[in-house]
């Protein structure tokens, strides 16, 4: 488990698939399979160049086109990943258990294909009081060239920060004692939830193949993502290369992820 | 523009496709066009039970199967719909705009395929001060079988929902107070937002296919679904009614809208 | 591996999730875990029907509501099957590699949420020349109530499906002549495959999660399915038997597989 | 209706949204609408920089973010193209009705999402007899930098090409002998089409937003495909700058359109 922002984590639940199965699974159009990462004789043929030929309609290798040597399947996934050819990375993937502020899970929900989520859910069971306290350095970074990122147009000041810090505990607060009031009195508790902020943490089990991975850490692991996201995309990738290394190696330059 | 709860709306954007489109589509595999939606003589043979070749193998009427009357497509439809043969109902759609609470945007985007959403973000500009109230009456209504709905035990009485609806208010207030404190001080958007609650409205637009949202209808037109979102799910069901009343007719029972 | 048909094979490349894990998802809704299959006494506060509050707003026991004792997981899996709640569905998943004539991946290929193919291409590698032959009792089998699998009209003698079965052979015999004739001479092999007939075996990967699958036996299992798509559909029902046989329980009748 | 090939066919069947819905939609996140293409004074605030507040909180005009000027939506939809904000243009789309041989179909197919298709079926109804042909210009064709479109070595004499295309002229005929031999002494006709060649022609329905549309060209109107779908990819380009001219504007040079 990786703990994440204040009181979020994420968690590995389930991984299938390997760097080798992408490779087997593009190879599948040519008959072949996994040769091999590095550089060196065919292993089919022995490095002959030529087999025997069982149903196939030529006697030159088929894995080595005959030429008795491969390049390698290190440089085939570099290829696969720079020309996007996305179909061999569905055929590994990920589930992970998260917990982050709703309003991380509102953007992460945009992404719906090839997605699955799971949350706790309000209208089932009483939230518990976490709630998303961003530090002063948080607050006092401009988002730079990140407009988004950005206030309405003031500079913020390190003791209005903590100020305002103060009144956004006071509103989670006031915040968690209605909700609980709520809940006391019988409320419906898919009511009760209403005045629950964005700022509260909540859990869910999402799962993927790695070619939405990829795409989520691409948009979500960017500059121009909101930091909390960022710290959610980049520990994504970190599993990733954890368990895909080589797939990680030709593709986290291009989707943001730290090389 | 159909107004929705207190301060909600769904207002049609864009429809394409129509009754007779799905009826083409589902055609398609035996190269029949649309025949009528009444039973009677069949319009290509004009009832001779015959045609000329024109390339076809045969000379019975492909269309009436040398028949040379027809059972209607109003038939047809029905069964596609009963025996769940979908991909028709692919063929056409619908691009709404809609207003409603946060908490029903998060029911909302579990539907993931076939859907497009683009709704307001806090990141890029405040959020309107408009917040969900219920009505009493809908606080004090129990959920029946629903057991989501319901309280966590308690039975809730009359004073008590008057008085948690003036907590919810001042929860309201504090947390808009709050937000536009941040906002003038120079917090960032994307943080300043932190005490937002799950009651406050957002606005997106919507696209789907006639198969997702008659999907979504089945599961947020249903009884178990939260009151809130069953009132989005049945105004979407009133479009589809008026934009493609054959469809509608066919459907609706199964999927939970009125008949 | 399993044989299919003539030349065909289903093989498990690899699985993940499992029972639990759909358990587990579904429960995120709650906030609680897997309980165990069977109905007894609450294994989180061991009977007594209350636990210390761990920051969640109530002392009764949230796994079992405060009754001391569970009704059994297994009872929660029929109950999100029956009630089509399918998202848990999507935690648990199966990659296979299948060896199937053209026409049958034609039909399979229909299936595009949530699939990904990679399969054997013509225009990178010459087609192994095998062909599907159907026996004899299967050219006789009439469809029954399905009307697809029947003839244009005519009742066939088995003389005559004898007869047909030699005509085919010369057309797969023909057609194989000429595309290795156009390879040899010299004809891309994108284009030297137009004489291959819809009866030639290709192969590839196929994966989903457990939704997906079950939802392709559901129309792929059936009766009115092609025969020959159905006994892969069964083969892809036999390994979710083995891998998750709870779910299979709970699912086979609904999806038309063997109880 | 567009002729393609020698016995194929494009046919618009619908259109849905437009350029100015795609900016409609990304204006949601900032609460702004379609200010018009052009630079120039903004609409909203009619250039004076700032408006009442209307429920907002800030006096300065939101539509121009108080410069009285806006820089015209041209520049945006270029933005969200070439940024990858790929929602909105799945708020506009097309279906379309194409014959094409089925080889064409097999590849067209692995578009999975968010196309819908509707295809003839051999199981419902006889194949019409009609083949695709390529000419010798085309059979003489090497693939260039195309490894695919390759052959397997030799070089082709068109004399050769000459002969083959008689040879496959051959194997259509018995092909279709032995398909209509079949479904006269009554093999049911989902077997009866065994022999038919991926050569033959098919025709279906397929519809999809702009994102899938545009992600098809990019892949099939590219010079590694294959010409035959090549010639399918253009025509739909074709079609989308006919009724999108804006996007095809934005999108044409990333996706390999004509520019």
């Amino acid at each position: 488990m990786v703990k994440l922002l204040d009181n979020g984590y994420l968690n590995q639940i389930d991984v299938w698939g390997s760097d080798q199965r992408i490779i087997e699974s593009a190879r599948m159009s040519t008959a072949k399979g996994f040769l091999g990462w590095e550089p060196g004789p065919c292993p089919v043929c022995e490095g002959r160049g030529s087999t025997e030929s069982m149903g196939h309609l030529f006697a030159p290798c088929l894995s080595c086109e005959g030429k008795g040597k491969i390049a390698g399947d290190a440089k085939l996934l570099k290829r696969l990943w720079d020309y996007g050819h996305s179909t061999p990375f569905e055929m590994a993937g990920l589930t992970i258990e998260v917990k982050a502020p709703i309003m991380v899970f509102r953007e992460w929900h945009r992404h719906r294909v090839p997605f699955g989520y799971s949350e706790m859910s309000a209208r089932y069971v009483p939230l518990p009081d976490e709630n998303y306290v961003p530090t002063v350095d948080r607050l006092m970074v401009r988002g730079g060239t990140n407009k988004q990122a950005q206030s309405t147009g003031t500079a913020l000041h390190d003791v209005d920060a903590i100020a305002w810090l103060a009144e956004l505990a006071d509103v989670y607060e006031h915040a968690q004692r209605v909700y609980k009031l709520g809940l006391g009195m019988g409320v419906p508790k898919e009511l009760a939830r209403l005045p629950v902020p964005v700022g509260r943490y909540s859990a869910m089990r999402a799962t993927s193949n790695l070619r939405g991975w990829l795409g989520f850490c691409k948009l979500r692991a960017a500059e121009t993502a909101q930091y909390e996201i960022r710290v959610y995309a980049h520990a994504v990738g970190d599993l990733i290369r954890e368990l895909f290394p080589r797939t990680y190696e030709v593709a986290a330059a291009s989707v943001g992820l730290a090389t």
